[in-house]
C-alpha cells in the first residue's frame, strides 16, 4: 500500500495523523550517559558530544545533474555552491507550502547528501528517480529502518570548549571553517569532514558547534579520541533525553506537517511513498485541531526560513512564494512558559485521583511526532506552539512557536493551551487528561 | 581483578559504592509501549504483560545434591519442595545478614533455577563450584551480560484479567495452580511452565499474576498469542519505565546492599567475584551515609522475610539468625509521600537558577542501584526509605522503607530526607543539588 491509498482508506488524513501510532521522533542513542541535567548544562558551559550517527535519513545524490536537482527543489540560493559547502535545504510544494528541510552537504561539486528527518531526502529522491536527472541515488536509512547499519559516523560537538577539544583530538590547529562550510582534517588518522554548525547558542565563525562526519568503520576510534581530548575540558556525552532540547534553545522547528497530503500535484509523491513509511505514520499532537490537514501546513516564513528564499532560480513553489512574499506571515518565536503555571500543571498531571492535566515528559515534553498547541492572545488564536521542553539553561519550560507577525512583540504575554480536546486522541502516548491554559512570555530571540 | 582486590585498592568500600558508576538497575525492555501512566493503570484495572526475558540472571543447578545445596544456603524451609514448586529464596551470610534473594524454580526434583538480580544466583553458583556438591551449574546471564541470548522467555501477566487472558491464549481451562507453585499447559503448541506469582496487589489462589516460562525460540509465538487473547480484555504491554514501580506497590525491596563486602568468611566469595561484575559496581544512593558498609547491611526481618525463616535445617547464618530472632528488628512498611511536599520538591528541582533539590525521575525515582534515604521521627533516625516512585494507582509518590519495629505504626507521620549530602556524590546520575525534608505517612500494608 502507498500513502495515497492509505489516506483514501482512512478517509480524513488529519484524523488519521492525529491518531497515528508513531510517538515522538526516535533518537537511537543511549537515553542518558550521565544525567540529562548535566548533559544540558555541558553544551552551555563546557561541551557535549552527541552521536548523531543513527537517527537521520541520509540520501546521497551523485552525478552531473545533482546540483540542478537541488536547485529545482530548494528555495535556497545555489550560487557558488559546491565542494565543502553546506546549507539548511528547504523544499516547498507547488503551492509554496513547506515540505521539509535537511542539511545539504556538498562532498564534491557533483556529490551531495541530504541529511535529516526523512521527508526532504525522500522528496529529492522521488524527483531524482522520476524526473529527468542524471543522478544516482544512494539511500543510507536511519538505523531504525536499516538494522543499525550506516555508512558514516556523525559526531556533533557543541559548547564553548568545542574548538579546543577538536583541535586537541586532531593534534594540530584546525583549518579556518566558515559558518555552514566544511573543513577537512584527521583525527587519529581518520579523515573527517567537519561542518561548522551549531545546535545551540548563537552561530558564528567561532566553532561553538562542529559536526564531524567520517567512515562508519572508524567510529569508535574517533569517539575515543574525542572523549580523551575532551576530558580536561569537561566534555560530556549527551543522550537521547537531552538531545532534542537543543532545538528548543536554538530555535529549530523539527516537525511541521509536510504539505504533501493534499492536491493533485503532490499525488505522484504520495503514490511513491510507502504506507509504512515515516510520512504515513508521523503523528500530530496538541490542542490545535482541524479536520482540514492544510490548516497544519506552514510556509518557510513561519519557520524562520524567509531569509534563505532566493528568487534567483526556478524551483518548485517559486511562483506561489513570490505571491506570498509581501503578505503577512507567521514568525518563529520563543515562548518562556510561566514557572508557576507550569509547576501547577505538572502537579495536577500527577497527584490526586481527579482528572489529570497532560503529563509533561521531561525534559522534552512532545508526545507526538509533531506538536500543534494553540497560542492565544485575549482568547484569539494567534499561532501554534510546536516544540516544548525544559532545559536547565533556561531554568524552566519553553517552546518554539509560529505566531502572527503582528503579535510577535517581545515581552508579550500569551496563553498556551496544553493537552488535547475531549480527553485526548487515540495516540498511544496520550493518557486521558484535561486541557489547561498556561501563561507564557513571547521572545523574538533565543532565551539562552 | 576480583572484588576483594578492587575493595583493597579502593580503600573504603562504602565510599566506593556510593560513588560507583552503575545507575539504577537496567531493564532491557522498550521504555514504553504506550505510555507509563496507562501501563501502570492496566495492572490494576485490566492486565499488563511484562517481558521479563532479559533483565534477570538465571542459573540452573542440576544433580543429586541440588536440593541439599539450596537447603544449605536458604533460610527457607525445604520440606516437600520439588517439581513444579517455587519459592522466594533468601540467602544470608554467616552472621545472618542478607546476601540476596531470587525466585527458586523447581523444574524437576533435582533441577532448579535461581532467577533474579545476580547476587543470590552467584552465591549459590560459588558454593556449587567450590563446595562438595554433585551439581552441574548452567549460567544463563541477563542479556546485558550476554549479548542478548537467553535460554527461555519469561512473560509476566498481572492484573485482574490475567486468568481469562491466559486461558483464552491456552484455548482450554487452566489447571489449578497454588500460589507460588507452577502449572503446565500449552499456548499455541508451546509447552509452558506457569508460576502463580503476583507482582502487584495481594496474592492469593486466584491468578492475578502468572509468570510464563518456555523455550526462547518460541518467544514470539507465545507473545503474539497472549496479545491476541488479551485484546478484548484490555491487556497492555508494559515497558521499562512502568515495570519497577510494581515492586513499590507490592512491597519488594529489590536492592539492599548484600552483606558480602566484609569479613573473613565471605572473603572466598569476594575473590570468586569479578571486579567487573554486578556486585563490584552496584551503587548506593541517598541521604543515609556511613563509612562503615556494614551499616547498610540488612536482615531478613528488615525486608519482610522473617516469616519464611525455618530453623528446621542447617544453613549458612542459622546460628546468628537464631540469636537475632527475639531481638528487635526493622520492619518493611510503605511510606505515602505528602503530595504537597513532593510537588514542591519537584518544582524546586526544576525551576529557577538557585540550588535545585534532587530531580525525581518519573515514575520511579531511584538514581542508584540501591537507595538508602534517611527516615526520621522527631529528628531521630528510625529507618531507611529504599525504593521510591510514583504510580497512578497510588495517585502520588510512595516508597518502601525498613523502620524500627517500635515505630512501625499505621498512620504515623515521618520525615524522609531526599537527596545526598554536600551537593551529591560522584555518581554520574547525580546532578549537584540540595537536600530536602518531606513528610510521609507510614502504612504497614500496601497502599493499593
Amino acid at each position: 500500500m502507498n500513502l495515497e491509498e492509505k489516506i483514501h482508506k482512512a478517509g480524513n488524513v488529519a484524523h488519521m495523523l492525529r491518531n497515528a501510532p508513531q510517538g515522538p521522533y526516535v533518537y537511537p542513542m543511549r537515553a542518558e550517559y550521565t544525567n540529562w541535567r548535566d548533559e544540558q548544562r555541558a553544551w552551555k558551559e563546557t561541551a557535549v558530544l552527541f552521536d548523531q550517527s543513527n537517527h537521520m535519513t541520509d540520501i546521497y545524490f551523485k552525478g552531473p545533474d545533482a546540483l540542478r536537482l537541488m536547485s529545482d527543489l530548494g528555495v535556497n540560493g545555489f550560487k557558488n555552491f559546491g565542494r565543502n559547502k553546506a546549507k539548511q535545504f528547504i523544499a516547498c510544494n507547488y503551492d509554496g507550502y513547506f515540505v521539509g528541510d535537511a542539511i545539504l552537504f556538498a562532498f564534491e561539486d557533483d556529490e551531495f547528501s541530504l541529511v535529516g528527518r526523512p521527508v526532504a531526502p525522500n522528496w529529492a529522491a522521488f524527483h531524482a528517480e522520476t524526473g529527468d536527472y542524471r543522478v544516482t541515488v544512494t539511500r543510507d536509512e536511519r538505523s531504525i529502518a536499516n538494522d543499525g547499519r550506516r555508512l558514516t559516523f556523525r559526531f556533533q560537538l557543541n559548547g564553548p570548549a568545542t574548538h579546543k577539544i577538536v583541535e586537541r583530538a586532531a593534534g594540530a590547529p584546525l583549518p579556518r571553517i566558515k559558518f555552514f562550510a566544511m573543513g577537512e582534517f584527521k583525527i587519529a588518522g581518520v579523515p573527517i569532514r567537519a561542518l561548522n554548525h551549531t545546535m545551540v547558542g548563537v552561530p558564528g565563525d567561532e566553532f561553538t558547534g562542529l559536526e564531524l562526519v567520517g567512515p562508519q568503520e572508524h567510529s569508535e576510534t574517533v569517539r575515543e579520541a574525542l572523549l580523551a581530548a575532551g576530558e580536561e575540558f569537561g566534555l560530556r556525552q549527551g543522550g537521547a533525553r537531552a538531545y532534542p532540547a537543543t532545538a528548543i534553545e536554538s530555535g529549530w522547528l523539527p516537525a511541521p506537517v509536510p504539505a504533501i497530503y493534499t492536491g493533485e500535484t503532490m499525488k505522484p509523491f504520495r503514490q511513491w511513498l510507502s504506507a509504512e513509511g515515516f510520512e504515513a505514520n508521523k503523528s500530530i499532537g496538541g490542542s490545535f485541531v482541524s479536520d482540514n490537514i492544510e490548516d497544519y501546513y506552514v510556509t518557510p516564513w513561519d519557520l524562520g526560513y524567509g531569509r534563505v528564499i532566493r528568487f534567483d532560480h526556478d524551483f518548485i513553489g517559486r511562483e506561489a512564494l513570490e505571491l506570498m512574499a509581501d503578505q503577512p506571515h507567521r514568525r518563529k518565536v520563543w515562548l518562556r512558559w510561566n514557572d508557576r503555571d507550569t509547576a501547577e500543571l505538572i502537579t495536577d498531571s500527577l497527584f490526586g485521583s481527579g482528572p489529570h492535566t497532560k503529563y509533561l515528559e521531561m525534559p522534552v515534553s512532545n508526545y507526538a511526532t509533531g506538536s500543534y498547541d494553540k497560542v492565544l492572545v485575549d482568547g484569539r488564536l494567534v499561532g501554534i506552539s510546536a516544540n516544548a521542553g525544559y532545559t536547565v539553561n533556561v531554568g524552566g519550560w519553553s517552546s518554539l512557536a509560529m505566531v502572527d507577525d503582528s503579535e510577535a512583540i517581545d515581552g508579550r504575554e500569551v496563553t498556551i493551551v496544553i493537552g488535547e480536546e475531549n480527553g485526548g486522541s487515540a495516540k498511544p502516548t496520550v493518557e486521558r487528561h484535561v486541557q489547561r491554559h498556561i501563561r507564557a512570555t513571547l521572545r523574538t530571540r533565543p532565551l539562552v
